[in-house]
């Protein structure tokens, strides 16, 4: 046990530096999430020793506090998408998630994940996660039923369609309410504690990798019961500590256009410090300025029926999409308010139901009405609105492509609800940048060299998803568990 | 004279396995563009020995290809500024450029560079760069006579006129034409040559970086003659290599955004080899994903009496703005086609003289006949130019508040300029994202820590412009010779 003033987690340690190992294992893995969970299991079946530190007194990391739906499909189709009639090709898994991905998709890591995501599904399933074969048709944020698949993106939305044949992939678990989250991570954890080859350490705060003079990752030091222990890793060490949507600093400097959102989601040690870590030993961060901050207006799904306009009386984007993307759409506006308008009729009993918490900003009995109401350009919503019912008399949105079946006449009384980020409306978010990570989880430099023994998986790693614009739910949660498993198998191998 | 087989930059070499140093000086500076030569005077004139370093076999870098327009103001104005009846404040400057580098500002890089601007203007004149005390009225990208002081950014236009008070503040050199850059270059350049301290190598490729075991940059290996030198730098390493628009791989990894762009706006050792070897010794590169991507429509100024419209007949930017932030709000919308429309008595010569070089997409005797010939909806564009034309009638652009100077009757006939990315119009790029330093220089770690001996200033730093949005012609050679200096100075504290 070393004890040093100083440290932070970006300035490795030199093993020369080390008196003596407190702990010596093949696999070191630094957070207890969906990833570190997952990265666990696999290592420890593919023959490793492992150890897992968690800053917490339990596991569960953000995954529990999701809703732990999972982007899943593809092959044919997983066992749920086949049962519900669905026939997911790879192809167009591949190529919505590539659309999603924006221009800095990582082809490899989004044609790796689609290929083996139907196998992903399976390996869940052995270990023990129960999905149900029924597929869940209402458009929703999460599935509060029991029912498995559900369309959780963009997937049946322009331009999304029109490349890539729609097909929902959210896998929902077996469960009743939004609970999906703390028994998948309870199911996770079961499967750690029956395998002796993992041992857990708890409140055990990860301060700094370990490297030699070869400059590879050997160990890691890490805190527990005000104690630093050296932890000797000889197959490396798994990053899986999450994003940084807690470190205020980090979203400042990184990712300033989060500060439009007003809850972030994740769990308090999202602070970026496995980030940090793989900075600090040579490994690039991308896609840093990325993240979702999301407008979630519905359910009900009836809220579809509405458009979304900035200050000028525009619509800018196809309401059907996924919350997320018309979030992202919503923040490219340069406008002082954005303002959802529905039908009073489509409005219902909103407040009851809905995730928005967004005010009433006006209401009219006529277009005219609420035009002036709103303070817009006399003529602005009275053209916007006579255009989509046009549009809605047609079939056809000309300007957004908004699928017909969310195209109804918008007839007065009319709602207008505030949706400007910071007046009142929930806008949650989360990063999206993180570690540059081969397929396999090995972190790499700047020019895409492997940092030899480190790994990174869930959050701490940039994974398939790249954009709020092309955020699906359920790729978070995929993404992690995915990489972590992988990231698993890898270091154990390189450990034997 | 060590050989190593492979060298990259984000790599740095050991001090333990130099065998021998064939250069020793108190500062190494890579790069001998503007933030260079700025950095090896400063550097000289505080008493230190300067070895410069120029992948080039000659100095100029992307200053030399630029107007060597140079944003100063502020401190009740330079001589020019004054000259010309222009009252800067201190405060007007800070404020607007705050507006511009957005969220992710540097507020304490951006006073800094405020309070001191007009001193660097000084600075410059004692260097000899000759400024007329003139200004050049016209709105233009850049002057093409010897008058001096100019409107370079959207100091007049909304948000900006709203919160700070309008000054212009691009010094153009005294030169005719757009010969401000090479001249600039030349000055500096025979500056150098008169200091004995400063040593300079052309055709001297920088390869990496050296480091003691406390981390510090203690020097330098580059390329020369194809033999490697090991440079030992007392004070330290001051990378001034440009930043990475030349680098297809970075761009992708980093700035995908700028793949919208046509012509990449610098040199061809803007390779991003400064940021990758500050990364490499722990520095961190901050606001990546940011570039210029710009959509140069005037000259003649009078294009800025047309409108700027997407595929759905929408204007959505105030077309009085900075080209570049024209831009950025271009790439913002989701639409398949972009035009530029003006009456035709606007467009008059506009062939001759444009930077733009956009195809005329249609034409038409009325609105409804352009709107038809573009393929938009119907009625889209008429609602627009009724409009926009009942706002020039009361002098106000009510939606997007366009600058009454710039609002007349959008009068029939009319052209359309396609000004889509892809088809033909002139899109120029650069990169906004470096390494994070202070503002004297010194390259920080991810938790702001300096590494020691390490600078970077010009474009291989992050400095005063952070985005495509709020850039100001001028910024970039403002901050190049403004940081470069700063990092001279300090680098020779250092080694004294």
């Amino acid at each position: 046990m070393s004890d040093h003033p100083k440290t932070s987690p970006s300035k490795p340690r030199a093993e020369k530096d080390i008196d003596s190992w407190d702990i010596e294992t093949d696999v070191a893995i630094v957070g207890f999430g969906g990833a570190g969970g997952c990265a666990a299991i696999a290592a420890a079946d593919a023959g490793a020793e492992v150890c897992l530190f968690e800053v917490a007194s339990a596991s569960g990391g953000s995954t529990a506090l999701s809703s732990a739906e999972i982007y899943m499909g593809g092959s044919g189709g997983t066992r749920v998408q086949q049962a519900c009639g669905f026939d997911d090709s790879t192809d167009a898994m591949f190529t919505y998630m590539m659309m999603c991905a924006g221009p800095q998709a990582d082809e490899q890591k989004i044609r790796n994940y689609c290929e083996n995501s139907a196998a992903h599904f399976d390996w869940l399933v052995s270990l023990g996660v129960p999905f149900k074969d029924s597929f869940h048709k209402e458009r929703a944020i999460m599935c509060l039923t029991d029912d498995c698949l559900l369309y959780t993106g963009s997937e049946k939305a322009y331009p999304f369609a029109e490349h890539a044949k729609p097909c929902p992939r959210g896998h929902n678990l077996e469960v009743e309410g939004d609970n999906g989250g703390p028994l998948f991570m309870k199911i996770v954890t079961e499967n750690v504690e029956k395998r002796d080859a993992i041992t857990v350490h708890y409140e055990t705060r990860a301060l700094t990798l370990i490297t030699n003079d070869a400059e590879e990752v050997v160990g890691i030091v890490v805190r527990q019961n005000q104690k630093e222990l050296n932890v000797r890793a000889k197959g490396g060490v798994i990053l899986c500590a999450g994003g940084f949507v807690m470190n205020e600093e980090m979203l400042k400097k990184y990712a300033p256009k989060l500060s439009a959102g007003t809850v972030p989601i994740g769990n308090p040690g999202d602070t970026g410090s496995g980030i940090l870590m793989g900075m600090g030993v040579g490994g690039v961060a991308i896609n840093m300025h990325e993240g979702f901050v999301s407008l979630p207006y519905y359910p009900p799904a009836s809220m579809t029926y509405g458009i979304l306009i900035n200050d000028k009386g525009q619509r800018f984007v196809n309401e059907d999409v996924y919350h997320g993307r018309l979030g992202d759409f919503a923040l490219r506006q340069q406008s002082d308010r954005l303002y959802f308008i529905v039908t009073v009729e489509q409005y219902g009993d909103y407040e009851q139901v809905s995730y928005l918490g967004a005010e009433v900003a006006g209401t009219g009995e006529t277009v005219e009405e609420l035009e002036e109401e709103l303070g817009l350009r006399r003529g602005s919503l009275v053209h916007t609105i006579n255009t989509y019912n046009e549009d809605c008399a047609a079939g056809e949105d000309t300007l957004f492509h908004k699928s017909a079946e969310w195209m109804i006449h918008l007839k007065p009384p009319l709602v207008a609800l505030d949706v400007t980020p910071g007046r009142g409306a929930f806008l949650p978010y989360f990063t999206l940048g993180g570690l540059d990570t081969l397929p396999t989880g090995e972190v790499v430099n700047p020019e895409r060299t492997v940092v030899p023994g480190l790994y990174a998986a869930g959050r701490t790693a940039c994974g398939v998803v790249r954009t709020a614009a092309g955020y699906s739910s359920g790729m978070s949660v995929g993404d992690a568990t995915f990489s972590g498993k992988l990231a698993g198998m890898q270091a154990a191998a390189r450990a034997s």
